[in-house]
């Protein structure tokens, strides 16, 4: 793992995506959410994902320069087809004017479809609370989730962000998958040679499934995948991370008109068209947001000073780590693992760009 | 187990809470609300609360005839402090305060502290849901679980409900407690001799405990508790269940300026004063309701339409089950199990409304 100053990681992912032909603007808005992911210690979601939106753009499924089109608009709502534009362009500006439209009128909404992956939800949803606003980010994924007593996936890890800021320039920020884990973490299993944990996922048969290379292996073919939420059929609430991920498809595709389900697929001359949902309410529709504020931080306070479970060091709320990764990235740099900063040189130098490539100090 | 006729253990539950005071509306409101958990099959939220509520009343700690206070309001949005008023009818006026306003402006949004137990959140997300609207219901709950890594309880079972409709009258209905269980299914535990399951419950160690006694003696003294969705730690995602039940705490209660947190307590001398929210978005916001339902329609049949996993009869969605034992007691009567039954007719008879016990068939 090395460490890649932020300005110079993001202006180097900019200058390969402007090399690709696209423009600047969603070739930087792309870089800035790519590297929050990295600077907040989500890596699964930073610029390890480069590659494949570089594939993906080189395929033509996924497009610069694309305006969306609005499907239906009223004075708090706008319904988007991003027509396989680049999803985290597309959805800061969606969320810009959720925002700008919260501001006016206390609440905006915005669903899309079409869309492409656009990073760490939780970006959008602190958009929101940085402007005294609570913020909703949703998004579908390819599906790879196992609903509750099924044998073969029909949603993705359908995150759900929501964020609340809280005085002393804190946030409470939520950003989760509805499903116990990501691919992800199915893949350091068989890199480490260990067995998938029970809760994580399910073989071709629907039950607890073991070993982590037979799994990736039958996923391909849509047979087994990651459990919900809660794991394993309902004693332990798994019917309740289905429940919560089928309603991230209600709100991103229902909404939009878009792709839900085992629908949602990636393959060789499609991109997962995605679906966004996003939301922003004012906080004073309810209360002086000074005090709301206030009483966040009493809340967040309490939270991180109750007196830690045995051999735990240290209780958290959600966005707190993340906070704290960021502050030691913006100072130190953002981490990066060796490999993935390799192929972004690669990239780079065969786009003729290597002079963009910062020199790591490192 | 017995069944007893909808309408007359409706009638029943109402002279009750009339015979002590309660306006005829509320009393009718809150026996409708409880006796509907009981119809869905969720008798832990249905007439075995009614003991409770009477307690709650004869202590003047829930109160009948109560206007709630407006706080704040905007076109959109009402902040309500129900002044310790009957939870559920103050909820239920409230959401069709929200349906109205969405109807109006395509989304309505109340936020309401200092109230009692609501019932089942289900039964207000889906009286939008019915109106064509997406509907969300919360409340916060006294405190008996516990955050991720740590001993003591910060949160209530915190449920989330989120409803909407699909073609042929059916709905998409979750409603779900943010911990892996409730309360109820511990004392289940130990009136059985069983063992707590993995992931339900945290000692007062704040690690994993399997003796259901010990833990519910430790958790009259705010010792250890319940554990979030997901389960103990953060390797099968307990930290996301933590997350959700704050998120509950932040729109209910940080809202609304009411108790959140460990605040939320019942005792002696104070009935746990809940925060609830509720909203409705006008689905035409975004697309044809007619198109949406269809769709909604077909995502709920490729659901329950999937192949079971190996050993399991059946793929649900979330609101299938209840709808089809709501379905059963319409028909054949509403379960009740005996020694509840016992409990209501020597309250009736206390009061002097056994006149409306109704004569049981079975």
């Amino acid at each position: 793992m090395i460490r890649i100053s932020r300005p110079e990681l993001e202006g180097c992912v900019s200058h390969i995506l402007e090399a690709l032909g696209i423009p600047g603007e969603e070739a930087e808005d792309s870089a800035r959410i790519l590297v929050a992911a990295d600077a907040r210690g989500i890596p699964s979601h930073g610029v390890a994902r480069l590659s494949r939106c570089i594939n993906g753009i080189q395929a033509g499924l996924i497009k610069g320069g694309v305006t969306p089109a609005v499907l239906r608009e009223t004075p708090i709502s706008r319904v988007l087809d991003a027509q396989g534009g680049m999803g985290m362009s597309v959805s800061r500006k969606a969320m810009e004017w959720v925002i700008e439209t919260a501001r006016k009128h206390g609440v905006g909404v915005c669903s899309i479809r079409n869309s492409n992956h656009f990073g760490i939800a939780g970006f959008y949803s602190e958009m929101a609370a940085r402007q005294d606003m609570l913020g909703i980010a949703l998004t579908n994924t390819a599906a790879l989730g196992v609903p509750t007593f099924a044998r073969t996936p029909m949603f993705g890890t359908n995150p759900i962000a929501f964020a609340a800021p809280a005085c002393g320039d804190r946030l409470f920020s939520l950003d989760m998958a509805t499903t116990t884990v990501t691919r992800g973490a199915i893949e350091v299993c068989e890199r480490e040679g260990g067995e998938i944990p029970p809760g994580w996922a399910a073989g071709a048969d629907g039950r607890p499934i073991a070993d982590p290379s037979r799994l990736l292996e039958d996923m391909l073919y849509l047979r087994g995948g990651l459990l919900p939420l809660g794991g394993e059929g309902d004693a332990s609430g798994g019917h309740k991370g289905y429940g919560l991920a089928v309603m991230v498809d209600i709100l991103t595709a229902l909404t939009s008109g878009g792709t839900f389900g085992v629908g949602v697929r990636d393959s060789a001359v499609t991109s997962a068209r995605v679906c966004h949902f996003f939301m922003a309410l004012r906080i004073d529709l309810f209360r002086d947001p000074a005090d709301f504020k206030q009483d966040m931080g009493r809340m967040l306070d309490a939270l991180a000073g109750l007196t830690p479970a045995e051999g735990r060091e240290r209780v958290y709320y959600a966005g707190l780590k993340s906070r704290e990764a960021e502050e030691r990235s913006n100072r130190e740099g953002v981490p990066v693992a060796k490999d993935v900063w390799e192929t972004i040189k690669a990239a780079a130098c065969s786009l003729g760009v290597s002079e963009a490539v910062p020199q790591i100090r490192n």
